[in-house]
């Protein structure tokens, strides 16, 4: 790894992984002025972390989902979700993990994820080879879709997509994880919306490592530095391994809104 | 508990959590004639639980979901899912637990489930309290849904439903935790389809003494009995509390196959 540390880092979000399972099925979060939540540990792990991150690369940007947004106009900004799925933690669902990712003048440049009800760490810097738990991942290589392939999709499939795929749609409640089961292939797609930096930055590197790509539905790229500097992603996404996102856009449609 | 042994089978299904997490991430397992999967875990769990049975309940009948198919004329059944939730095991997904139920005359009587990803353990005997991890539990009391309210569906929601709801949808893999997450009042409701009697027997038993009810889409009651005796339940089925089933029912209808 050129210029993080990467022990060192796996250090700090198992620690703040053990903060997370301290509060799992404990309590139930408040909520934010957009009606999501927010819990006691999102805002302690935000802050551990930004501690941490602080300290040892005080020339980095830091970008956090909950408070923390200070030197954007750095080379390189740390993109920190303390808890990705904090919906799905709040309900007592296991699939949250904490998600950081770099960025380099915008774009993707490392991330490591850990989603610790499943002990999962996922991976990868720009240029290098993507991992789960130190196994290499790429995207599916799958020449054809079952009945048993599936799809990750949002939580408001129901009202705001026709999806015509003859496998099956999952909503996992975490883009970042939604991102990482497409990277390793289990997911031959991933669709997610109102996508965030600090959802996507940590995921993006690796499902990119992986061999994947991610698009929006409307076939423009992603564009990582305008969502630091705009906030998050008008437009759903798509990402998979180029083939099955290309075959996949034409099989869903935004539904007009009623 | 009248008249097993919650402790013993604690006990057993801890030991066959452990086989789960040993197999869980490793390899991919085996389409069944129906296409779907089955993995050396299922078969492992599924004769270990079924020799413990067996040696101590020797009255009782036992109908396992891969094998096991014995004495199915008696007062009590075992009905047992050794893996509720193969898919998303074999996907790398969390979501996935052991079910045991025992019915009387074909009735919910007990249920015990685990699911060891999140270290999660239901239970409930017929006409006494549900538990969640030693606490009780109790199914959504909430008078109104809101964004964040959410029901978990079946992952062919997008070929087989309209579902017209304000919260969100989450497929989580697994029918015996759907309905679990509708108990503990996490989820205001649960729709799914192709329920066997191993999927459902401890986990209805879990939603009743929660205060829950299941009906099928048509308003018809549940009958474990016939399913024992007849196969999956070719309705989807909607289960939760009872005002918010009834609330849910006409906004959840089931698409013309084309």
């Amino acid at each position: 790894m050129s210029n993080v540390d990467l022990d060192e880092l796996r250090g700090w979000l198992h620690e703040s992984g053990e903060v997370g399972i301290k509060y799992f099925n404990k309590g139930t979060g408040r909520r934010k002025a957009d009606a999501s939540w927010v819990t006691e540990a999102d805002l302690t792990i935000e802050h551990m972390l930004t501690q941490h991150l602080a300290a040892r690369y005080p020339e980095y940007g830091i970008l956090g989902e909950e408070q923390v947004r200070q030197g954007l106009d750095r080379e390189f900004i740390w993109a920190l979700d303390p808890i990705d799925g904090t919906a799905s933690f709040v309900a007592g669902l296991p699939i949250w993990g904490i998600s950081l990712g770099l960025l380099r003048h915008g774009t993707p440049y490392f991330g490591l994820l850990y989603f610790p009800m499943m002990g999962d760490w996922y991976w990868a810097e720009a240029g290098g080879a993507a991992f789960l738990n130190n196994e290499s991942i790429h995207v599916s290589t799958a020449d054809e879709w079952d009945s048993e392939s599936w799809i990750s999709v949002p939580s408001d499939i129901h009202r705001r997509f026709d999806i015509d795929f003859i496998g099956k749609v999952r909503n996992l409640g975490s883009t970042a994880a939604s991102i990482c089961y497409a990277a390793r292939g289990s997911a031959v797609g991933s669709l997610f919306t109102h996508a965030s930096i600090w959802d996507v930055a940590a995921a993006l590197t690796v499902l990119y490592a992986a061999g994947g790509v991610a698009i929006t539905l409307s076939g423009d790229k992603i564009d990582t530095a305008k969502m630091i500097a705009s906030g998050a992603c008008k437009d759903p996404i798509l990402a998979g391994a180029p083939k099955h996102v290309a075959s996949l856009r034409p099989h869903i449609a935004v539904r007009p809104r009623i």
